[in-house]
């Protein structure tokens, strides 16, 4: 995929993100990766709501950083590293996600389970079913951040994100229309956990 | 109603369930009946926010499914064998339904009582009354879950919906206009509810 | 005022309140005073929120009701005729105008206190003061019910609102402009205070 | 800056925070510094939603006010006068913010700790720290409260806002576009530890 093309699902998914408040004060960064070596990644400090190609770079998988790269892209190449079936990778920060992240810090894990919804995850195909939602301690080294995730995430698990405590939700997909359909069954399923849960 | 009439009421209802988040990751379907034998319906996979012609199919009602149909078809295509006077029906995963159906799975019954806009109801002239939502348990198995539906509806009951655990609303009216409404009452009612149950 | 000027306002307030899901499924009604005799009044069935003139019709303050007047049209005719300062008229079904009407049906009174958005109602300039709402048992007789709610109207209080139990709020003011601030702050306001009452 | 320029300053943070209901029934106002002297400013009774620029005037920072200044332009201008590197300071009444200032209000601060999102705050590059909000008592002498509110603003605090009590927040910043940064951040936050204490 060319770095036009990939820009373009970077900005598709960083706009839905804009449009439902989940990216708030310019947080939350979103990649699409070209190929084994490359992905376009959002430059440090751009608008997401209102992101255009000119907040768009393109960085090297395994290579140094890049200057104008996130903080936070190490999290996103390892990703790539990780696993080649997957193509783009958004970070957000949802109310539910956020909130949830925090309370179930020490615990370290969230289950979401039997809601028709969990469909919407690539490989489920039915409710009756968990996913058990890793959550990380936050870290501004992000560096070790992105190791930890990588032990974190179970190969073989259908639960495409995790949590960061306190501070939002990292989700993947094959592709970023994929990315989009599970950030919005993340957002929705924390939205229903967090009201049955209730105020504690 | 010709297929292209049928589709527009499709369509204008997919949308405006789009617009009010009722159908998160792909999720939800519509149909509109275009004479005693034919309905049009979503196909399977359509972003129905975005909804446009190429995603909606003509299925037969009583004949063997489309190949691009809904696995929930089954349930659309039983409520138009069931009840000439139905022109549309819906599918979509509103929060307060999703939550109500699943708290109150158990019951298999939700009560909506003494509220004004439960005179949005086709049928219904006062506030002075009530209707008894069914609540159905959860099923993939989408001919036999619109066969105990079926069974479930009462032909009397002035209530154009009912509840799937954990999954969400199905609703219906005369026409696409009609069933909008319903769609958005039940929305308003649900959450209404939902805040007078208050968290448990 | 023209009756293409009274429409005009009528609209707003109507598309204002629709944009805000305060009238949902068809609910509420709005309407402006043209003169000492007649008021531009939305008609019954039409959807407020994609309201155009089609919608409004010109009805007598005093005289026998319109063909097309919606039901709730003497509650509105009511206020004219009680008050010559009044303008215009909005009725809305708001959450928190819905949930507060019923939990305190019973008192048959709500008192907002100390909020700074207080002074949003004409004629209040500091926050350390109180209104006390009127709540109305519901009424399908709307020519009964408008009869109650002028007893219950005290003539020198400065709350331009009434509550109806289960049902929504009547809120006026000297324009169509000033109805519509009026009924943004009383949605502000009841909605923090039904979050400072909480679930119960 | 000309007043032009800071004009459209005061318009985009206006126009931003109406978009979200953070200036409900024309509450609310808007300021951007030009130079030592002078500031642009909101004028009294604009709806700041649908702000232009006839809805703002040039306002001297420490001379006599303006005629058409909000009531509250001396809490902006205070503002001005003890901090040189203020450019733009917003004063908003989200839903969170009124009910948090309101709670905590006889504490006279608020904490928030511990969130990724305080990195969005000028300064802040951990989540490991907290920020300590001061709540001013309400009062209608804006220049007795502008004078509160300097004493209770800690030079050396990283906190760019403070609350006052069951009225709303203000915020401030280097630029516009800074305000408009930190507003939405404070709205997380706020919201985000609103739902963290629960009802009450």
């Amino acid at each position: 995929m060319s770095f036009e093309e990939a820009a373009i699902g970077v900005i598709e998914m960083a706009r839905y993100a804009g449009a439902r408040g989940w990216v708030p004060a310019t947080s939350g960064n979103f990649s699409v990766r070209m190929d084994e070596k490359t992905a376009a990644l959002t430059a440090t400090g751009a608008d997401k709501a209102a992101l255009d190609a000119s907040g768009v770079i393109g960085a090297e998988i395994s290579g140094s950083p890049h200057a104008r790269a996130s903080a936070e892209a190490p999290l996103h190449l390892a990703r790539y590293r990780a696993n080649p079936g997957i193509g783009a990778v958004a970070h957000i920060h949802g109310l539910a996600a956020t909130l949830l992240s925090r309370r179930h810090a020490q615990a370290g894990v969230l289950r979401l389970e039997g809601w028709e919804l969990l469909k919407a995850f690539a490989g489920i195909t039915t409710h009756e079913t968990a996913i058990d939602i890793p959550i990380l301690p936050n870290d501004q080294d992000t560096v070790r951040l992105a190791a930890l995730a990588e032990e974190r995430i179970h190969a073989a698990s259908l639960c495409p994100g995790y949590l960061i405590a306190g501070h939002g939700l990292y989700v993947w997909g094959r592709t970023a229309a994929e990315t989009i359909r599970h950030m919005e069954a993340f957002d929705f399923l924390l939205t229903a956990h967090l009201h049955e849960e209730g105020a504690r």
